[in-house]
């Protein structure tokens, strides 16, 4: 078990929702890249909760503190180290859990994999608390990759059902803007409106809903990647299923090819008005044989339904080894999809900074 | 760039389409397993070409030779290597392919990476072929599992839209048996026809069809894998996508997850008659926060449509920098979507005797 | 570039000499496992400087406070992550450094390497202060492993061509427990006066001096490590010359064994009188083919001098190109293998555990 | 356990000494290199047994088959694999040492490591014949280097204790030249002489000497390595203790560097005539805090003598668990050492091609 991911830009996250501080470490990140820590808050203020009634009253103020690594707000080439202390903490609301799992929580695995051992206050190193630091360093990464004219935005694809528009084939610099600025990242605000609606009345019936989230980079040159297993599609699925919730990911037209015939899918080559090589479509979402086609890199991650309700659920008593209902307390997001957008967007473009360190020398 | 995958269990594959032989590295291998080469032989028989009008003419004997790691049919323990030996590559037909690059394939962006200096003829080390070493190695794999009362198995869940009935909730070897001997991969044969009209249909149109894999692994342990970027869901993803022509992946529930609520998809744990703990639905495949449950470990595999198809098509000459037309000449699969399901049973098993390897000492 | 070793357990660290905080962080710890930190502590101030004249003045409290992955006392099998603030560094001894390097430290090295861009105060990421967080995670390592009644303990083999007697054939924990409570560590007091008078007659000449660790460990079971790149001696050469000043290691008889016959270094096996297999020498300290034999494991370090001298030096001037003079301010210790020999534990105790883990479930 | 090494350019070495074929996969070479297959057969032959009455009778042709990565004589970007089949291997003479582990050799170790299923014919994975493999990918890599201007070359800087002339501050590509041509790899040849005769007295005493090797490497690039675990030191160690009877290592000044003086021991910087900085000496054998200098890389490896030697040895029969004797039977090396200077020349090459692929983009 390794909480790390990357070959080059190595990201590790450490931490326990409930214990002292979470955080992350990056190792080989390169000197001299200045921060703006303004921007990185704005930046992880988008996936704060606590802002309505959409997500978990938790208060947490997320200020990053940098123990390593950065000296008056530049990079300095050895790793990064970056935490933010837990404060808000109300660990007795989960006293009962640790003997009555919640289902569809990894409470149970977690219990199964340590024993018992774990410090599963909170969801432990499981929740979704520790992407908060995954955000930090993502952050970063995509103030490094704008500089190199790479940009990554995301949005709700769907939220219960309920779709907003698709990226255009060519998504803007502006696009990404708009959308980051946005209480709610939908492209469609009517779309985004209905979808709250939606998440509010599963809130209001104590239940939950999950969420697709569409993710495009843009600028990533072609050419970086590989065949077979280290290259663009295998890197992202390995760091984006890192994101607690995620039970999905396609790229380009994804499950819909398996539906499509081959004269429908193949992205037919142009030359452009620039005089370069282009695709009229982008059914392989940037990534062809592993590597990047130069289009807009294009992915969809689904996420579930938050496993926290406030319904009774049926459940086991693992000290009795016997039936049980359990009723779980505390706050909970009755969606984490809108919360997960910028971390879908961190995680991304952790890994293209990677694929960029390691194939063309920033 | 890196042909190989795994943390204890690294498998590599080796080999271009018409090269003097294609083939697979495992180091790590448990010493004293005894392979059942007639066995072997009979999984990759699943995935061979030619056998009828759904697949390329070519004509593989892909008998697999040992170099290293096996002696007297029992593993040594140090690396095994296993090659195949090409012969019938005819190397005339994919002439024009250097400079017209077929769309959907990835000549393109090979040519990108490796300017011009890759071996691309057949696909190069792009081609579906390599996927028969990692089938002698997945092959190797398996026997090592049903030592373990570990089983996997997989069916074509769709093909060109049809779809075939899903796996139950708790699969059973002999339905991966019947599978395995099966001409055509579906659960249902009357779907079964239905897809393989349509990969003729296909065909005859000079086109091709994709289609989506269901694989299940049962009796894989609970308590194996880990949160955050070294769990059972990025391993798999990891190695899945290294898979030629796979776009999308999804565990359990997967995208339907995403619209679903949580008091639906979060699966209720139960005590079942033998007094262990089980859950009465499996949206969860199996993994919850990336450590496995005790159920059927579940996923789909979305494979596009073949890119080679026959009709003409729109790309561009790289040497002039001009739009040109293709008319890709050649042996090529209307669909891979079937040859592919034992691929991904291979790469499923050995991922997943990785972790058995890491974590429970075989 | 990685600050991290390890395969199952990776250690990393991060931190530069005069920024906010040094750490490290630990993946893959077992769960449930006590940490007496009385005793942790203990083991740190085998290494802490300024406790006479032997060492630098600077006065670092050097208490680790953990952040993640110790809850009341034991470990909870999620990352750990303990970090020592940095208080008293004096950043001004260190400007003109920028400039003129200092001969014999990585100084130059670092400026080339990151373009004036790392934060070398003090040495930066290069300084010897890191291996204090890497003593946090040795004495957890050397806990976890006594449990397992596997001891490491290390005495300073030379200093200054000063020799110390050698590890008897079969080093016992209480003679590691009585060189661990000696303020200078050498089995032999009269030897280690010698030493020590070695060290201040360099420091008063504003000189230094090196010398060479030797360090055993008993009880780690026969038959971990293996073959080629992977084994007990390519990993502990990889973590040992992570310890700042190394330039040499040996194993065993080492060099001595480049002149010996085969009829000499051959470790004749024998049966003991409990019936089990032994060796009557130890050449081979401990090591045949990368795997453990049952016998301790002994290695030696070469550490040099400390670079950091009062003499004045030949050096360059990067700014204006030109031939320089320096003379080092500050406080620098006239020598580090005698703080280094628990620092040498600490790794040794990190690789074996991470070998135990990996090979045999703890 | 793992037979390969590097992060960039992953080598792994597969095959049993007495296996259908040993050889060596190298995954990320930079494509479209030309290898020059005569130069590569003469550097082969370097190591070649069989030569004189100084190393074993096998005749091994070692004419390595490339089966993938290398088309027309260039390397394709794709991994590449060559393997060397095995034919005159004498397999009756093994029997014995299956019940009685030879001293000094890894039989035992593998025995407990493998429970007896390891292939040790002929000493299987542990062989030093599978120093052949590496010696092709390390003949691949110094093509590569040299092209780029970096040479690297070795000696015999002792054997049984008579020592050569030690390399020059800076040696030569021609220096380098002259001792690959020559028959015994000795700087000075009367000292050559001597060693010989030192070997072939060993021989007729049916006992073996050990040696150590000096290498160097120039022109390699300064700045590249880094600080801690990932850097030059730790990299090369880790994959020069996986030649077969390496028992020790240092670079530069190493051992001596711990009796001398920081004075004495720092190399002063100077700027030289061609404006360039450099120092005066090169204790640190070219490598400061992990990182190159740009000065010689210079390491020396310290070699057991052959453990397999004629005379009469103590040893257990492992079936009966009592003592016993051993006469080895079969043909054995009086010294590798010789032999291993090659050996040492390509991993050196093969560890400092992978600095270069990930730090500066062939």
């Amino acid at each position: 078990m390794s909480s790390e991911f990357g070959n080059t830009l190595r990201v590790g996250v450490f931490g326990e929702s409930h214990g002292r501080a979470i955080g992350v470490t990056m190792q080989n990140l390169p000197a001299g890249e200045a921060i703006d820590l303004v921007a990185l808050e704005a930046f992880l203020d988008r996936r704060k909760p606590g802002k309505n009634a959409l997500s978990t009253a938790r208060n947490e103020p997320d200020r990053p503190v940098f123990l390593a690594g950065l000296v008056e707000g530049k990079t300095t080439g050895s790793p990064l180290c970056a935490i933010i202390e837990n404060r808000d903490a109300r660990s007795r609301d989960y006293a009962e859990l640790m003997d009555k799992p919640r289902p569809g929580h990894a409470d149970y695995t977690a219990y199964l994999k340590w024993a018992g051992q774990a410090d599963m206050r909170g969801g432990g190193h499981f929740s979704g608390r520790l992407t908060a630091p995954l955000c930090i360093a993502g952050g970063i990464a995509k103030q490094i990759l704008a500089r190199k004219n790479i940009f990554v935005g995301a949005h709700l694809s769907s939220v219960a059902g309920i779709a907003d528009t698709a990226f255009p084939l060519h998504p803007t610099q502006s696009l990404f803007e708009e959308l980051a600025a946005k209480e709610f990242p939908a492209i469609d605000d009517a779309q985004g409106c209905a979808m709250q609606e939606a998440i509010l009345a599963a809130s209001h019936a104590g239940d939950s809903v999950g969420g697709v989230i569409e993710c495009a980079a843009i600028g990533f040159p072609a050419g970086l990647g590989s065949p077979m297993f280290d290259g663009l599609e295998n890197r992202l699925s390995a760091a984006i299923f890192g994101i607690p919730a995620v039970k999905g990911l396609e790229f380009g037209a994804g499950f819909a090819a398996s539906g499509m015939h081959g004269s429908e899918n193949n992205d037919p080559f142009r030359i452009d008005e620039a005089g370069a090589v282009t695709t009229t479509t982008n059914h392989a979402g940037g990534i062809l044989g592993g590597i990047s086609t130069g289009q807009p890199i294009v992915l969809r991650v689904a996420m579930k339904p938050t496993p926290s309700i406030a319904k009774v659920q049926e459940t086991v008593s693992l000290s009795k080894m016997e039936n049980a209902e359990l009723i779980v307390h505390g706050r909970h997001d009755p969606c984490v999809a809108h919360r997960a957008v910028p971390v879908v967007e961190a995680v991304t473009a952790l890994v293209l900074l990677d694929f960029l360190l390691e194939e063309s020398k920033l």
